[in-house]
């Protein structure tokens, strides 16, 4: 831990690279050390074996070999991100067991963009309707300047991360096992064209292999590097689920897309939506009214074209509702009809008539149709 | 409004009855005379038009023959139902202008069968989906005890009707129109089924015609009678939302069930649920739960079968992750696998085994499948 590297990082960058090694992520031993006494004189203690705590280290520190994976690194175009730096994405901080450092290929800046982020997970076993969906939101919000974060899964997520590269937005993959090793393989084409314009992130060292542990591990990032997370679909065990309680847990908005209730890749999103921790949205200005600025974001109100005589009070509504369509009638037979007097019928047609809501026929009234 | 029908009703029935004809559903007008003075003494001072305000109600006056509402009422068997009778459904008294009375056709007692029941309501031009969900939860309700409430149109009313019919539960149809006059006119089959073991209700004489301001009056009679509301589907402007925000206003659970985002007939649902007025309900249990009963109706949380392994320490955990299927590993290689030291490993392992989850296997362990 000293010639060649520090000329490239200083000692603590070292050290935490070292750390992404060493320790399992969000293993509360090495946290805990490294918070206290520093990620250089943690490791150090651990190359003592100044406590029995650390014994947990030994086996990796056998094969641990900071330089190579530096190299590996590089070769990849990977740098190493530690707290602090400009570009660091401040979210994590509120992780009991933040990352020591993260490994990040791609030309975005991570701090930026998740500052204006949305995190869309979901089932990797997802419906047509989820991916038409996840698709759909992620360029939607990508159109509206949201950088979109997901873990480059199959269904849901690789669905994300397709729309917006679709509008040439900013996306961004976070992977369980190193930002060298693309995963699912099948995915290889799809993180590379991410690699070109976004990023792909990773808190383990290069070449580090996916593990289930550190999939969970995953999602506590994704969850709060963003400003909130949308699960599109979900079954009930769906580890989007987890993610989705990582960011409600840390105060971040979560959000979920409706589905059929006879499809069980939705029942994840229902239950999430019933048990109050998820906000229902339908369509990407939801989502930026939900996680964007204030205001500048406001979703406006779904809604359908008024038609003539929607705001009419209740007694011209009364006449208008009595008017034939086809032949006149007259107003004592409107007033019959209508349960109201000659005399509110008149004032009604009044009314009516000023608005081209009615008009004279033979004798008596009709409605009129613009 | 004397004599003959005098023998067979009270004089306030017989008032009622003919206000029922006199005013059109939820005119405030006669609603505060009749609160003020009564039925029988409302009537008379329209008669004499004892004030400018009743002359609505003069025409009508002419065309009213309560004796012959009353005769075409009794050959269909509807009866006269008013406020304070044993079985009025005194959910109506919550509205502000409650109706005169109720003519109601079939063998089922309405204030008890209200007194668990449930609205489902919804689109006329509902997808398959929506008629399937409305179908299935209005079996279910019936099953569990509920009298389902409807309003007997096309789509999801239907559905809902039918899906009760099915089970030999009851259901109740309230109507736009005279109690005499099947609307829509094809499912005149349908009310007579709905007749034989549940009710067809309405607050307008019979021969009444059904018009869009009746329809809109109806809806509320559908929401206050009802424990609670469940929109199945749902367009922007549906008639449904507007029952729906009557059972909100009045202090009634209103459930919506979502559906795909892509269908216009589930924008409604979705609306009301963003709004904040209706709760997520995706089956039967989860609207009995809502609606019922505290405890005997609570529905239990849907979940999968737990795996083997789901509560497991993170230690342990971490142990099994590490654990390959196939070919055992002995402990060093799990340590750092796992990035655990051996006597961690090997205490997990110990767990493992205890809890069958790990098995020894050559030189080293695995995982064990059940």
């Amino acid at each position: 831990m000293n010639a060649p590297a520090s000329s490239l990082l200083d000692q603590d960058r070292f050290a935490r690279a070292a750390w992404s090694r060493l320790a399992e992520p969000g293993d509360a031993v090495a946290v805990s050390l490294v918070a206290r006494i520093g990620a250089v004189e943690a490791l150090r203690a651990v190359r003592e074996q100044a406590h029995p705590a650390l014994e947990r280290f030994a086996p990796r520190l056998g094969v641990l070999d900071v330089e190579r994976d530096l190299e590996v690194g590089a070769r990849f175009g990977a740098r190493v991100l530690c707290p602090g730096d400009p570009d660091w994405p401040t979210g994590l901080d509120d992780l009991a067991a933040p990352p020591f450092c993260l490994w990040v290929r791609g030309p975005a800046d991570l701090a930026s963009g998740c500052r204006r982020s949305a995190a869309i997970v979901g089932a990797r076993s997802a419906t047509a309707y989820g991916e038409m969906v996840a698709t759909d939101l992620a360029a939607g919000l990508a159109e509206r300047g949201f950088v979109v974060v997901s873990g480059a899964a199959f269904g849901i997520d690789a669905a994300a991360h397709r729309g917006v590269l679709a509008v040439e937005g900013t996306t961004v993959a976070v992977l369980a096992g190193g930002v060298d090793r693309p995963y699912p393989a099948a995915h290889a084409t799809l993180l590379g064209r991410i690699v070109e314009s976004g990023l792909v992130v990773s808190e383990v060292a290069p070449a580090s292999a996916p593990t289930k542990s550190r999939f969970l591990q995953r999602n506590r990032l994704i969850a709060t590097m963003t400003v909130g997370t949308v699960v599109v679909e979900a079954g009930l065990r769906s580890g989007s689920l987890n993610t989705a309680r990582h960011a409600a847990e840390h105060g971040r908005v979560v959000a979920a897309v409706p589905g059929p209730v006879t499809s069980m890749m939705s029942a994840g999103c229902h239950q999430a939506m019933r048990d109050g921790y998820a906000v229902l949205v339908t369509d990407a200005a939801e989502v930026a009214d939900a996680l964007g600025d204030l205001g500048a974001d406001s979703a406006t109100r779904p809604s359908e074209p008024a038609r003539p005589g929607d705001d009419l009070d209740e007694l011209t509504a009364r006449v208008h509702a009595s008017l034939p369509v086809r032949r006149g009638v007259p107003v004592e037979r409107l007033a019959v009809a209508g349960g109201l007097s000659p005399a509110e019928v008149a004032a009604g047609l009044g009314r009516l008539e000023l608005l081209g809501l009615a008009e004279r026929h033979g004798e008596g009234w009709r409605q009129r149709r613009s």
